[in-house]
């Protein structure tokens, strides 16, 4: 049997976000009900993670497993032609049996995009966050590489999150970092992994820091549990899944 | 009686074109509505020519007459905060008050997008007509200027376009380009004025040359209506209105 590891984009808008659900669209049940099609037999794809509902990517990672000997040129192709045109298979190629998408991953990279000005163009506003209202801008910027590092990110996890129950939340952040281009306000951050709106909830507390709300010493104090949280979890409309990265084997 | 006009930019994907008809969302529609509601009575808006079902712009020309004062700022952001995101006025101004955006337009220009990659990125589906087959492409770039000048239009006007039965089909080009732009292939005309489906019809034309079916002399036979025409109408996805140009008045 093949292990198939495919790079797929996708325009969350329309979609449940990633994870199966009966009867709602979702990304991973377009590409499971296709790739089953093509096997002739129920197929799991397994992913990187899931995305919530109206989150986008541009290389999620998944994998399957396939006894149709089909090219990966004609397999692409075939997929492609199925799904709708908000989902892409951007790449395919043969990996080890053991490949896992999830647990392989060594790193996630997230971009958020908050868009400045007055006025969203047509043909972006499914992509960006609209704040046109005032924001210290630098404050935003200064206070995002505060979260590098190993932390329990508890107050960034959705307080609905029954699955993570008990589970650790620490996680580690390589690189969280904000800077300004064009009109638009970008936050972007790597790390080992992430809870459950995490990075919706990291935009929505250091928006709150670029409108006065929020200090330093209140996000250290986040980070170290000692404060409750008190923000905004940002619309899943600005958020992107940039990039999964996997060990050398 | 104030004379305002706006530039407008809209993704035409979800709507039946630029002009109101009963029951279907249209552009002109939208903005007739939202404005005669500010106006608290019904409002005609004007554009600079009607554009088919899907066709998207970036600076669309409209204008109204208004009575009520409110200042430009104010009323823009009104407009828009009531618009679908798909429709975004761009900017205000106050003209004089014979302006007409369709009798006054001296010139308009529209972008014709054709993707020449094997995939097109989910979020970019609505905006390019998907051709990766092969295709001549320096054939398509060398026929392009041919159209340039004052011609009689009828081979490339719709077959359906009942409107215009009787009226005259000349219309001067003024430039007629195409070149190649990353994995895009560009068409751009500017010209006096366009028949229905007249873009749409002239890409449709240019890819049967690149696909060798239509050489230069073929095409100028189209223009002196010799030949008849035998090309199919490119998907409105891929066009753009992308400005009109005004005289000093």
């Amino acid at each position: 049997m093949r292990r198939i590891r495919i790079t797929v984009a996708y325009d969350g808008t329309d979609f449940h976000g990633w994870q199966v659900q009966p009867e709602l669209p979702t990304i991973q049940g377009a590409l499971e009900k296709i790739i089953s099609e093509i096997e002739g037999k129920p197929v799991h794809v397994a992913g990187s993670g899931r995305t919530d509902a109206g989150v986008h990517a541009l290389a999620q990672v998944a994998a399957f497993s396939l006894d149709n000997p089909i090219p990966l040129y004609n397999l692409c192709k075939a997929i492609n032609r199925l799904l709708p045109a908000a989902i892409r298979v951007l790449a395919a190629e043969e990996t080890h049996a053991e490949f896992h998408p999830r647990y392989d991953a060594v790193a996630k990279t997230y971009q958020y995009r908050i868009h400045r000005a007055g006025v969203v163009a047509p043909f972006e506003w499914r992509y960006v966050h609209h704040f046109p209202y005032p924001l210290d801008e630098q404050a935003f910027i200064t206070l995002a590489p505060l979260l590098d590092g190993e932390h329990d990110f508890s107050a960034f996890a959705a307080s609905d999150d029954s699955d993570q129950l008990g589970r650790s939340k620490v996680r580690t952040i390589f690189s969280s970092r904000a800077w300004r281009e064009g009109d638009r306000l970008i936050y972007e951050v790597r790390g080992s992994g992430f809870l459950k709106h995490m990075v919706r909830n990291i935009v929505g507390a250091l928006l709150e820091g670029g409108k006065g709300n929020l200090c330093a010493e209140e996000l250290r104090g986040l980070l170290t549990l000692e404060k409750p949280p008190r923000f905004a979890t940002a619309p899943s409309r600005g958020l992107f899944l940039i990039g999964v990265e996997y060990g050398l084997n």
